[in-house]
């Protein structure tokens, strides 16, 4: 069996300068074109849903675009959960919350259908990288604008050198390798 | 067990004049929230990878951004094969092929990594709305320019006004719902 952050170690490379001069970005494509890799990380993401005997604690999985998106739909049809996409502004149709806040690298806003998380609902996060933690805390404040609560953010790497875990605070964090 | 296609008519929500006054979208959230409809729709869209005797027939299966991701990640786990994103102008951090093409309103151009597919590979395509076809062409298009064949395309929904089908051609076409 595939070992998840071996999988990792050995198939996201470094682009050095993209998309910005001085970003290395972290590129999970061959990852995701190796089967058994892609399926040993989703297992491995999905055990964030999960308590300690094994149980589904989540109601829904929301995953973040674009590349959220490819981590995050397996990750709910693993669980058996839901799946939620939380998109940038302007691409869900019906009436939504909105959180704008600053990128590693400019700025963004995040908007997620109103409908989409019911009160009382317990979310996991599902993202491919944890960087300065912005996407994060503005999908988490979606969440309750809902009337939601994210227990959790599942991510395949966290970048160890920006302050991504402090920004986020006491929500729990599974990160399967630190760059 | 939940029948795709009775899920997909009762769980696409019609939202008038989005993204443009006179476009009727067709969102599917809701039948994402749902795991039992989202699950039966997989299933149904894996079978376009799979020949009469039921064994995969494909070597990668390939998600046009963003909502492309959402089905296409999951077939691929689904078919046992690799997941390859098919992106927007920019996004993809590696040497790439593009082909731009007109969309049903406005114009893009989609990217594909040049290794992502090899030659000899056999490729399905996955996206949510078979429109006017200027999508799916292009994709085929940069599966050629890599040296790989698109063998199918799997749509959660066609657009039965549009000449989607006429204009992609000989490309086998699974579509579990006509609007």
């Amino acid at each position: 069996m595939t070992d998840a952050r071996e999988a990792l170690a050995r198939l996201v490379i470094d682009v050095p300068d993209f998309p910005e001069p001085g970003i290395v970005f972290k590129d999970m494509t061959p990852l995701l074109a190796d089967h058994d890799a892609f399926a040993a990380v989703i297992t491995a993401l999905a055990e964030a849903g999960r308590d300690a005997s094994g149980a589904v604690r989540v109601d829904k999985v929301l995953g973040m675009e674009a590349r959220g998106f490819i981590l995050a739909a397996p990750v709910a049809l693993a669980l058996g959960t839901g799946f939620v996409p939380v998109r940038k502004a302007g691409k869900l149709p019906r009436a939504t919350h909105a959180v704008s806040y600053a990128l590693e690298y400019g700025e963004a806003t995040l908007e997620l259908h109103c409908d989409a998380v019911a009160p009382g609902d317990r979310v996991l996060l599902v993202d491919d990288v944890l960087a300065t933690g912005g996407t994060v805390n503005a999908t988490r404040l979606l969440v309750e604008q809902c009337g939601g609560t994210a227990v959790g953010v599942a991510v395949l790497m966290e970048l160890g050198s920006l302050p991504g875990r402090a920004t986020i605070g006491d929500l729990p964090v599974t990160s399967l390798m630190t760059v």
